[in-house]
């Protein structure tokens, strides 16, 4: 039995909560100013976060941000950080101003950094923000935090290059009948394929609906978006391979499954499903997507500098990462989705 | 521009001819005898095959199956064998007798065979049995035939053991902006995943229907089947290895991307949906499935030998091939499919 801290209340912080309490750990779970009324509405009795569909375990006590003191991080003995990636700064201020001893820290938030010309992942850039961090925790997978606190079956890799052993103690943790957890040392493999599968995501949902079959109860063909599927692992483990990952990382949980999931809901495949029916990325988000963080996007910034270095070389990388480079285009230009389908594969 | 001869006027035999004749080419569809409604339907003019939306392109010549000879045969450059496993010893008796020289023979037909206590593929099966035969040609990846006959975009893999080069000649008689092929030389990694997806798409489908969730339009909660599809991906990797193929092969086209377009619809995956529910195989097949092959079933039976050879070993691969057990134990036992989720990756 163990304490674990959880910073951020929202709906992965708080879903993560569950199969800690089940376990038996006492769980922190401290809010961010934006969580205030989640927390507010969890202290009463039989309260219920906002967007999940019950009341979390007895060992689950929530805290405002202004009732999060020293003594609580004093108390943990691993910290999760279970922001989205705007309470990064959050997160890292507190962690920086409460933590007095060095402490592992998991992370949930996903993200791609520049430095310099090249591009990073948060497991990199996160280090030497937060010198108390003892060793960073990376979690992936195909995880919707509401299954999960309904305790549906949910398999997700914790990842650390300590030889895997801050991952598998915390695995130790936080793993259930329900929440089943393997382990890796390849943390930039699974940080970098967290990120990516956003991204990719967008362009799989958009052959959802590129090419409507009326015939079906959903109404889309299945051919264009299996072979979009395939086509971006394959992308993603080259990226993967590239970011200084494992290309088998992709082929895993935290690769094809968390794009498996991302692509069956979500704002990332609900802005693919507009692409694939020609609407533009500007036309989305001032539409049914307005005020909404859509991940893949952010990624796509991030990823263009690193894809279309030079024209020379760009047309080499078009032959390797064409579905990137359609993504790309559509949200950098504006322009409606125009993927090549015969660049997919040739023979 | 070539002349192609297709053995079988299904479905698959039938949509591989449309972009055979885009390419220019002369196509030779000839019928099985339980292809004859099918062919003197498409005689007629503007006669659409019973399973397909279009008539054929012009260049598709029907043949009953007592109008194929020998001319026909010798006219060919290449030989696609497009049925399904029951009609395997109908094309063989018919190459066999109106072959009279060397020809590259592509297979759209999938299965597994026993050679004693061990397993093969079709591919390995069939090539004592047709002296004539060339080079085996393997087509993998996913492919709804009605959607590849109506142009969706769809990709494939051919692949053959001879540095790949029948299947790159095939491929470049077949390839359109709509059909795109890849080619390799893992012949037998493609024939093990081909039949490997069947089998595998029932477990995968029974964890669509096993965890409902009223809240999403499909009623499927998420994360069980992003898990069950990371597994079997891993577990078809494994199993394409201990066949000879290569590991690759199950994370590309014949292997995720089959299973993708399987799960997403077909017998396989029907079957799987009654597990989920609680049903067993016996029930489903006496009542909607009655009448139909289910090819995963017959794939459980083959593997089963060979995945529980001792007690002792059993244990071992049942850490190894949790789901693969699960559906056989369903299939072999026809008790309700009892995946233990807690068993599929452990930390």
């Amino acid at each position: 039995m163990a304490t674990i801290l959880i910073l951020g209340a929202g709906v992965m912080g708080s879903a993560l909560a569950v199969p800690g309490a089940d376990n038996g750990n006492d769980v922190l779970l401290a809010g961010t100013p934006l969580d205030a009324a989640a927390v507010s509405r969890m202290k009463t009795a039989g309260g219920v976060h906002p967007k999940l569909d019950h009341p979390l375990p007895g060992r689950v006590t929530p805290l405002a941000e202004d009732e999060l003191t020293g003594a609580h991080v004093e108390a943990a003995d691993v910290i999760v950080v279970g922001v989205s990636s705007p309470g990064i700064p959050w997160a890292v201020e507190k962690l920086n101003t409460l933590m007095t001893r060095e402490r592992p820290v998991a992370f949930v938030t996903k993200g791609l950094d520049r430095v310099g010309p090249s591009l990073t992942t948060l497991a990199e850039s996160l280090r030497p923000q937060l010198p108390k961090m003892k060793t960073f925790i990376g979690i992936g997978g195909p995880c919707i935090a509401r299954e999960l606190a309904n305790r549906n079956p949910t398999a997700s890799v914790y990842a650390s290059a300590d030889g895997q052993s801050a991952a598998k103690a915390f695995a130790a943790l936080m793993a259930t009948e329900y929440y089943r957890l393997s382990t890796t040392d390849d943390v930039t493999g699974v940080e970098a394929c967290a990120a990516l599968k956003n991204f990719y995501a967008i362009g799989v949902a958009a052959m959802q609906t590129r090419y409507p079959d009326a015939t079906r109860p959903d109404g889309q063909s299945k051919n264009p978006t299996a072979a979009a599927f395939t086509q971006a692992a394959l992308e993603m483990a080259r990226l993967c391979e590239r970011f200084g990952g494992r290309r088998d990382t992709a082929f895993d949980l935290a690769g094809i499954g968390d794009l498996h999931v991302t692509v069956g809901g979500g704002r990332n495949s609900r802005l693919g499903h507009g692409l694939g029916l020609g609407r533009t990325v500007s036309d989305m988000m001032a539409g049914e997507l307005a005020g909404e963080t859509v991940e893949g996007i952010d990624t796509a910034r991030m990823l263009s500098a690193w894809l279309e270095p030079a024209p020379g070389l760009a047309a080499l990388e078009r032959a390797r990462f064409p579905l990137a480079l359609a993504i790309i285009d559509a949200v950098l230009r504006d322009e409606p989705f125009a993927f090549d389908f015969g660049g997919l594969t040739v023979s």
